[in-house]
């Protein structure tokens, strides 16, 4: 089996993180009991790119008790917990027979390593060991989506990019990558690319990405936007925020969150959870919006709603949620208080200018310990930055917890389900889950914490207009 | 001037609030400011059927304001604020003169005389003082609008089906006007149906009855869903219930809701607004659901969850608020403790079964005060019901405060305006506001209550493809 | 039997709410059950003056019920329920016949009234209908306490100061009182002090006063300080506002509360209820105080403390909350914004500088309803004014519910029962009730709520030094 | 120096983590400011035995500050932060040559090796490197005051009693430290305690055992309980419990906190902090007292509040609060759910029977990480127990935060300097530190987090009796 990941011999440890993480995501446990004998993903080869971390374990795992071969990526640098990379790949063997699915992951990576390894969730064996390519995608930001999009691009169009045509550091490994497959296969990535039934994405990001592509007709296979099921973007984004928010601030910083002003940039649902998450710890929270629906639900919600500029004086802490970029700039990190904190659980690292902050003449950029940095002013001024911007959850603490994330995840199983066993009803667009399938993600996460559902009589499902066992309401309900 | 109101004389008090009211009504009040030199809506014949409430009166004045002419009658015969209506009709007149609208509308009707008065706000007179129908209807529950969609179907048939052909006491009432309507002009309501250009409906309900009609390819105009409007449904039904719910149990009861426990029935938006209502004043909330999703999302925020039947026993308020019938039954009130308080905050008074509760042998119905009775079992326990099993925040208190139906009627004037003016836009269906209007009326809202609102910059507004001045969101998005 | 109310007639509504609150009221019910039969108030004559409300119905009904004879006014001219006065003086009789205790106490008694009023509850008859006075005082704010120690010191002095000795419009009442009785006997007063043994007070106010007399040796009896029970200042100074703030604005102004931004001025225990109040209805809430350890508790429960002066332009509600005065000043009325809400629940009405408020040149005072006006400036703003600076949960609510009153009286009895039946043990001074009794209180009101409370094991109370069944705590734990 | 932790090249790491607290506790740094030129602990040796983390650097570092010498060990065998540790040893030095003050702890003692360490806390030398006790204690659960007063007694006895006189595992070392040191110097401890002017002690179990030996008239110095401040009860137990619960359970169990039911036994003010702490995260919370008025409390907080055996089935985290022992039995684990959370946020680990635990039959305790351990039932099922069962915050966390450290510590500092400079007020006995003083300490903490305070006018001072710089309150007001 190859695989490449930090230390194998943390798998024992890393086993145990993951029977305890299957307890608390009962709706993959319940997709094993449910398909673990019909083995509905039998003959699905998944290359699946998503931050390799204890949950993703119980996933992947799953993934194979329904029958599917495997190979897993990271999405982010910085995200793999090594201990859940090492059990995922020893799983029932032992370090020196690992027997589990190969993983391509370790904490901090660079660049180079990152795309390096995304390449190698392609490279499937058929069962007499020749080279075979996926036929289902799972995907987080649209990473692995795009080597596949833009590998077909450039093989039809004979060339790849050189890497000086770009400015993005990244970017740059994608096209030495591409080149490299080029120059080795000229229709390697238009084969993949046929290949593929279909992909199930995670994010709002890579969901933009495959909207666009839809649009201007060169998306290559029907896709399904999970972002959008409601148990993932009302869950995932808004509680589990809730809980990672003040655990990243808490381990990055031991800073006492009550009696400070904090900052919320943003108030989606990624805010919103942000918000009563430091409220709830005694902050005193100011959020910022720029629409205006948003802003009245905070202020109907009880926030202070103002502009950064405002408040950047006084304010010890500052959170960016937007999924846009440039929030925090170096004005107002010029503003800011002495040992103001300033973290990022949005999106991109780009919703705090990073690179500008770096520029400052006289800033020295010093480590507290690993993901913490304190920038100091040439006045003596000190800013502490959490994960460099990047998402403070995962760096900081460790991301959300895995209840939160077996809704996410349970909606995964069930997209690849439907891609890969009810193809036909999915031409090449992209798809949200159709509501029975989100309600029954719901349903399945209710006996695990004492919830009692209630059953409408045949004579109120009539009254309603909707059947006994759902779906219940329409599909804009907002929740 | 024909109306019809309970006491003139009110209207010295009634122009009091209502000028209270306009500081807390801030859209409503720029609608007038914006619009009342262009006056949109000169030519418009508005039949109104709504709550005849202050913050309506501030709805009615700004109808006016831009130019329309309008006659109102209330949807539900308790919900009538007697000072409001005489203060809509004294207009800038005087008692002796009164010069304002037309209203037809007291606190206490009967149902035959709040079907008697819904038909009056058809009868407009044109500038000769001539009969003519109007040409608008903004409608709360779709009373009026069937009025001339039921009137309409038994003119082509040529007969209204008898009385006695309904159990249903209040469509009994409905039959009887028509009836009284095809004697003496048999084409009347299809010549009403035939002058209107379009519909304005507040409420879930109404729309449903809408969204039905059109499907079955009997809706006779256009319609503008206003419930669905974010800045309504999210609003309205949220924050108005958090406010007057509580509200409505103290003045009815008076009773500490401080360590009490309460039963939120439903947890869709009016259940979210509900159990905050109470968790704030220090209640223990439980919730039920039927929904998955809403039942986990409950359980999220904190709650506990479970059937009516878990705890019926043992709590000590039970609030409806689920747009569903027979909610809580007989059987529920003969387990329920001594001086348990019920009422209903969701939409019918068929949320608790009243009727049944009624036929309970040996049981007495005993009024405390107006709109609070308590009913005595026969071994001697009370149960205290609010509002008969109505709208208790209506009855009991004073319904949603001005600033939230400031919002649910700015939707109204801007549907309104959309409709009269660009019906060519609409043609037969059931439209929500476009999101730009959404996010318009929010906007409107946010000076009064000190909100700042961030602006893109124009490279933000690219990286997120939207424009600069919004709409920010996809018509899915759940806020 | 004598007695001055507003209207017997409203006996039969205030005998249903009489039922109502005893339901309500657990641990008076269960003084009533405990000592009905062996009547230690027998031969207690009780002087009462305490807002004359329905939960102080069931206080008294409980004070008779133990034997005692009883006389009540009330101690605010506002706060009068009628239908509670003339409840409990029909008491098991008719209107026709009256059977219960005489009450002397309407709503909006003049000053001169209130005093006239409060002399006569010191008129006992003995069983052959000649005079005698009371052996007991039950007072709220100390009036009739004043009367006695007031009365005993001009009739030692031989002489009452003329009212022109003093420009407080209130004290001119006393000293009209006074010199009236000292007419009539000149050592009435002295009579009266001598046979009493002892008072309970309600109020901080109140007890201030005995304190201050206790020091300076001219306490004439012992006096029980109720305030002081955890179960009277924690329970209904925090819990009983919180409920009754809310629910004064909402019956004062029917304004949405929610994005408002509120200042509560003291973070006391009533200010700590008041905030939280607000908080739970959306409110943004800024606290000001001056105690710096109280202003650390209220940072660290997220809310902004800042002074008054700085947030007085922008703010919409104003709520005192110190039993200091001064606190809202014609400097701040002057800056803040149009139909701004000012209200007082902390003490007297000079909290709020009313007195500076109708000097301003042109200001013109209009009522909206009963105590709410509308103070229109010269230039047109206009600010709203809850109970004319009165408590505004008495004024424009119903006060306090009836559970956290029932801690109170329950207190309350105790307390009688303490002195009328221990007097020995009570030398002249202030005390308060031993903390066995305080959690007595506590104990009878957690049946009616459901609470189930754990009992130590006799190894757990030996570790912790206390009796298995308490006390638990000692005397300066803060709770 | 002499000296003894685990590794002095952690201290570079330490000493930035100690100028990022010092940021977050202005109390101590304006103790600097404030007495750094007078020097008043000029002359004091002080004896310390508290956590060795890196706030108590910051207190230590105040202390040698206004001119004490110091010796530190800790007092819980596992709550040392080695890095701290390090950090004061180095002080102003380096690594080779350390030149702060002498620390004796690291994390992961025995317990022989415990009471080793404390005992060096008590050999200072004088000027010319003569052996010389002591002239203050600053103690944290008492143990070093122990020392002084068991090793007086029992030299005044002659003799130490054997170690097998006691089942105490760590009292056997007690007597094993005791017994060497009267064999090297049989009045080794009555030179000691005759050398001490006084000790504050930070906790209610040190301050009982002081209380208890003032009682008993053996107590050889007086004390000053630190413990009871307002300003370390009411904002260390309270907030810094809300702070560090869920930091502790989210860092030893990455476990969603949201949805899940936890029940917190005992409702003090560590138990009122830790059930908003766990609420602020969606749990819902259950709380067990058996207190009447703090159950009271609970209730009218919103929290059910039942007895552990009605709820022990269903709850998923089990917390004890409760200074008591024997909360959490071997009846209750066995009833309790697979992967049930329980720890302990009270006082010792007996809280919790961990003996008992261990002691079930077939059970085996398997450690997940460091202070994580599940303990698996015969039958399979696990309970997760964290820190041992000794304090969670401590173990799984880094207990309090700075800020409120803060000021827990100034009250240390001024308590220090209080008894060393005013001794001839302080004579044998327990005292509080006087109000006006943990105002002060109060007042020190608003600049930091923005907190205005608003000054009395002379006129309000007069009215309220108190002076306009405070102190406000009586002594058992209740804050």
């Amino acid at each position: 089996m190859d695989y490449k990941v930090a230390d194998l011999s943390l798998a024992t440890f890393g086993r145990k993180e993951l029977t305890l993480a299957e307890h608390e995501m009962p709706g993959l446990m319940e997709m094993r009991r449910r398909y673990g004998a019909s083995q509905p993903l039998k003959g699905a080869r998944i290359a699946g790119s998503l931050h390799m971390t204890i949950q993703t374990g119980v996933l992947i795992e799953t993934l194979t008790a329904l029958g599917a071969d495997v190979r897993w990526a990271t999405c982010n640098i910085f995200s793999t917990q090594d201990h859940a990379a090492a059990a995922v790949v020893v799983g029932n063997g032992t370090v020196d027979a690992p027997a589990g699915t190969p993983v391509f992951a370790w904490k901090g990576e660079s660049l180079a390593e990152y795309w390096d390894e995304a390449e190698k969730v392609f490279q499937f064996k058929d069962s007499e060991g020749n080279p075979i390519g996926p036929n289902m995608i799972l995907d987080d930001g649209g990473d692995i989506t795009l080597l596949v999009h833009k590998g077909t691009e450039f093989e039809k169009a004979g060339a790849v990019p050189g890497q000086d045509s770009t400015d993005n550091e990244e970017y740059k490994e994608v096209l030495r990558v591409l080149a490299r497959s080029l120059e080795n296969d000229a229709t390697y990535w238009t084969n993949i690319g046929a290949g593929i039934k279909g992909v199930t994405e995670e994010t709002t990001t890579g969901v933009l990405r495959l909207y666009d592509r839809f649009k201007d007709g060169s998306l290559l296979f029907p896709a399904i936007n999970v972002n959008d099921s409601v148990t993932k973007s009302k869950f995932d984004n808004k509680y589990g925020c809730r809980h990672s928010l003040i655990d990243g601030i808490n381990r990055g910083t031991d800073v006492m969150i009550a009696g400070k002003t904090a900052v919320i940039c943003g108030y989606g649902d990624v805010g919103k959870g942000s918000a009563e998450s430091l409220r709830g710890q005694g902050a005193r929270v100011i959020v910022t919006e720029i629409d205006p629906i948003c802003a009245l639900q905070a202020a109907m919600d009880g926030y202070e709603v103002k502009r950064l500029e405002s408040v950047v004086d006084f304010a010890d802490i500052f959170i960016t949620t937007t999924g846009n970029f440039d929030i925090i700039r170096v004005e107002h990190f010029q503003r800011m208080k002495n040992q103001a904190i300033v973290g990022n659980i949005g999106h991109f690292d780009n919703e705090i200018d990073m690179a500008g902050l770096a520029k400052i003449e006289g800033i020295v950029k010093d480590e507290i310990k690993p993901q913490v940095h304190q920038w100091i002013f040439p006045d003596g001024k000190k800013i502490i930055v959490l994960s460099e911007g990047r998402l403070l959850n995962l760096g900081n603490a460790t991301g959300h917890p895995s209840f939160v994330m077996s809704n996410s995840f349970t909606n995964q199983v069930l997209a690849q389900i439907e891609i890969f066993t009810k193809l036909e009803e999915y031409p090449i667009g992209v798809y949200v889950l159709p509501k029975h399938l989100d309600e029954e993600v719901a349903r399945l996460h209710l006996d695990a914490i004492g919830v009692e559902l209630t059953e409408l009589t045949q004579a109120q499902a009539d009254y309603l207009g909707v059947p006994v066992e759902g779906p219940f309401k329409s599909d804009h309900y907002r929740y």
